[in-house]
Parts: structure tokens; sequence; C-alpha cells
């Protein structure tokens, strides 16, 4: 529901919009270096970036112009070797519409007498993009993959809402029917939430290491709004931990030698 | 739409009960061994693995008795140390009715005037439980996942339909507008769709080497229905896989001594 409508396509285009001035940001501050913001990648550059790993992966593709298009786009920088590499992908995520409902008087339900409406399933789709970044960047060691979530589906702390007749409605953030987090936080591996987790984590288990890629969820505990210049702040932060990972790759612009 | 309806359902308790018959299959046939048979994992259960391999891991959970339940149910094998292995999980998805539709000669669309209904995108949801069930098994070296899809939104070939009125209508597989095919293949690297993928890949690749958690994803190239008898041997395939790869922590049960 709330992920299709109209709020969701303003908050899509605000964390555009962050992208669009992040990517400033950082050529403003590291002029050495080139770098590029794109709207999308498609599923045949993903094969071939799982075809240079192993070559039984990245066989397949039914739909030849198929894509993905994170809301906020894909930034990269050139690396020593004029290979593009990933430092950002931003995706913004609205679900649960019952802050403004309760604001606005609005009741809902079958018979439209319900202050919460039971949350949806829609959120779930946001692992597939995850999922295919996770694979385009096997061969790298970090995972710059910011998701911003906001509305009533993602509290993490109970609010109190006023009605426009003055009757004060309470938002249980552990209720079942009303959060969704529990539907995203195998992305991060049960990590926190609200924590920079670009850097993949490498854990030595029994006869293996295993590399985990995990997202960098955020979401406002109260259900509040994400603005251009907090996301941004977060998101500069996830591309700089990225730049840093691939120091040896930027080495030379970077010092000029 | 389709996902939900009642072509769903059905298939959904299919699947569930080849699920039934694999296990008592199993238990005939390795009487020496103990199988059990549940409908989900709880997200606790799956903080507890976690945690079990990281203390970093598996430390959210926001609705107390949050869980998961593939259509199939999770079937179990106990190990010599008496825990509980997962053998296999199977999920079944249906998406894409225009092969019904055009069969009883029931147009859609706005205007009820179109032959395909242009596919939706709840199946991406798919990746979600696929993504719980590979942190449950991360310390596994094997991860039997089968996902059944059938309906129009899966096809591997064009087809021809007959409507009532004897008109021919084709459908294209790679139609861009039909095909779902390629919002599920990063759930196997892009490696060949009806192929037991059991058995985790390790890839060497520059100074790491990186673990592979692929689905075993199935679809009649045709739309076909899954039969009962068909997703029960897929089943027992990837359940022997299992079993194979847990050889040594069965060995005791298996051989008596």
């Amino acid at each position: 529901m709330g992920i299709f409508g109209s709020e969701a396509k303003i908050h899509d285009s605000l964390v555009k919009r962050a992208a669009v001035s992040v990517r400033k940001y950082l050529q403003g501050k590291y002029p050495q270096l080139s770098f590029q913001h794109r709207a999308g990648i498609t599923k045949a550059e993903i094969n071939t970036a799982l075809r240079k790993i192993d070559a039984d992966l990245g066989q397949t593709l039914f739909v030849s112009d198929a894509s993905i298009k994170p809301d906020g786009g894909i930034i990269e920088v050139r690396d020593d070797n004029n290979n593009w590499r990933v430092i950002l992908i931003s995706e913004a995520k609205y679900q649960g519409k019952d802050i403004e409902n309760i604001r606005e008087g609005i009741y809902v339900g079958k018979n439209s007498n319900q202050d919460l409406m039971v949350a949806g399933n829609a959120i779930e789709r946001a692992h597939k993009n995850i999922s295919e970044i996770a694979n385009y960047m096997l061969s790298e060691s970090y995972f710059p993959y910011v998701l911003f979530l906001e509305g009533s589906n993602f509290l993490t702390q109970d609010i109190t809402i006023q009605r426009p007749d003055g009757r004060n409605v309470t938002l249980c953030y552990n209720s079942g029917a009303l959060n969704r987090l529990d539907r995203l936080t195998s992305a991060n591996y049960g990590m926190p939430i609200n924590m920079n987790l670009c850097k993949n984590k490498f854990i030595p288990h029994a006869d293996k290491i295993i590399m985990l890629q995990a997202a960098s969820i955020y979401t406002h505990g109260d259900g509040r709004r994400w603005g251009e210049a907090e996301m941004s702040a977060v998101m500069i932060d996830i591309a700089e931990t990225s730049l840093k990972m691939l120091g040896s790759d930027l080495f030379c612009q970077l010092t000029g030698k």
C-alpha cells in the first residue's frame, strides 16, 4: 500500500536528491578522484561481474534489458586502473501511514472504524535489490548498501499521536500487526540498525571463513521522516568508508604519483 | 495478485503434502535416522544460530514471536550429537494467471480487453525467507532450499494457448511484461535453474574464499503445474544431498557403531 503511494514517491525523490548532493560533496572533497552517479545497473552487468569470479555463475538472463534501479541510484569512483567501483547504493522505503492517518483523523479498515491498519509485506521486496548488488560486489570486501526506512511499520519505540478530536492513540512498536523491521533484519544478519556496516565481516567458523555482506539499515525510532540533509550525512559516512576500503586502488590518484 | 489467490493456496498445500510424503520416504529408506517436519522457524532461533557463529550477529528482534513459515515447512534430521539439522526447506510460488485466463476466454486489464496481464512483483518477496534460512545455515556447507515456480510469469519457452473462440494467443517467455524469473535469479547467483544447487560453492577470489549459498529454483518451461510426485522427486534429491553432506555427523547412527 504505502510503498506505492504518493508519500513513497516524494520520499524516493528525496533520496535521489540526497545522492546527487553526496556526489557533489565527494567531488569537492576529493578533487583528485572522478565520480559518477547512475540510475541503475543491468542484470547483464551483474552477470558479467559474477562470471569474472567463477564461470558457473551469472549464466541466466530471461528478459534481455532486465535491470535494477535503487531509488537513490548508484555512485561510483574510477580506480587507478580505470575501472568504476561502486561506493554507494541507496534506497528509501516508506511503509505504514498510521501516524498521518491518526493526525488527520482518518479511520481505516473495511468498516472505516479502526485507528490502525494491519501492516503489509511489500517491504520484503527490498531484499531483491540487496541480493543483486551483493552479487555484483562479491569480489569486494565492503558493501555500501544503505536502506532508509520510514513510516509507522518501522518504529523502535512506542509513540502517542493525537487525533483532531483530542483522543490519543498509542502505537506500540513491538506489535506484530504494526512492526515490519524483522522482515528486513536478515539483510544485516541481525546486527544493529542505524549503524554503518559497510565494511564486510569475515568470520572464521570450523574449517572455513565466511564473508558477510550486510546492508546498513536506518530508521527513525519514532516514525519521523528522513530529511535530505540527514540522509546525506549517513550516505557520506558510508561512501567514505568505501573510499577508504578502496585505498590501495585509488593510491596513485590520491597521491598524484 | 495470483500469489495470494486461490490457485496459490491449492499449490501451497500441494508442496506441504509433498513434504509430508518426502519425510515418510526418508524415514522408510533410512530407518537408522530420526526425522522431523515442522511448519516454521522463529527469528529467535535464527538469532541464536547467528550468535553461535559470532556474538555481533543475531541481536535484533522487534516482534517477540516473529517467525518464518515456508509453504512446505522444514525437514530436519537428528545428528549423532542430538542436534536437529535442516535437510530440506521448500516453497512453491504461483504468479501469472494468463494461461488459465486465455483458456477460459477471460479478458483482463482496466477495460477488460487484453489477453495478458502485466506481471506483478510480489514474487520478489521470496528472497526474504531464502535470506533468513541462509543466515540460519551459515555454519553449514550446504543449503537445501527448493523454490518451485509456476504460472505464466515463469516461462522459459514461448507457448501458444487457444481461447474458447478458437483464436490462438502466444506468450513470449522473454517479454519484460510477462517474465519474472530475473527477479529471482540473484538467489542462485545466475546459475542454471532446474538444478540441484544444495552443496555450497566455495570460490577462491584474490585473498579470500567466498561461500555461496544458492537456492535451487525449479520451473516448468511451459507454465505447467507442478504435480505432487514431481515435487517430491526433486525434494528427495535435495534432502539426500543434505544427508550426504552431513555424513560425518550421522556416521554413528548410520553404521550403528
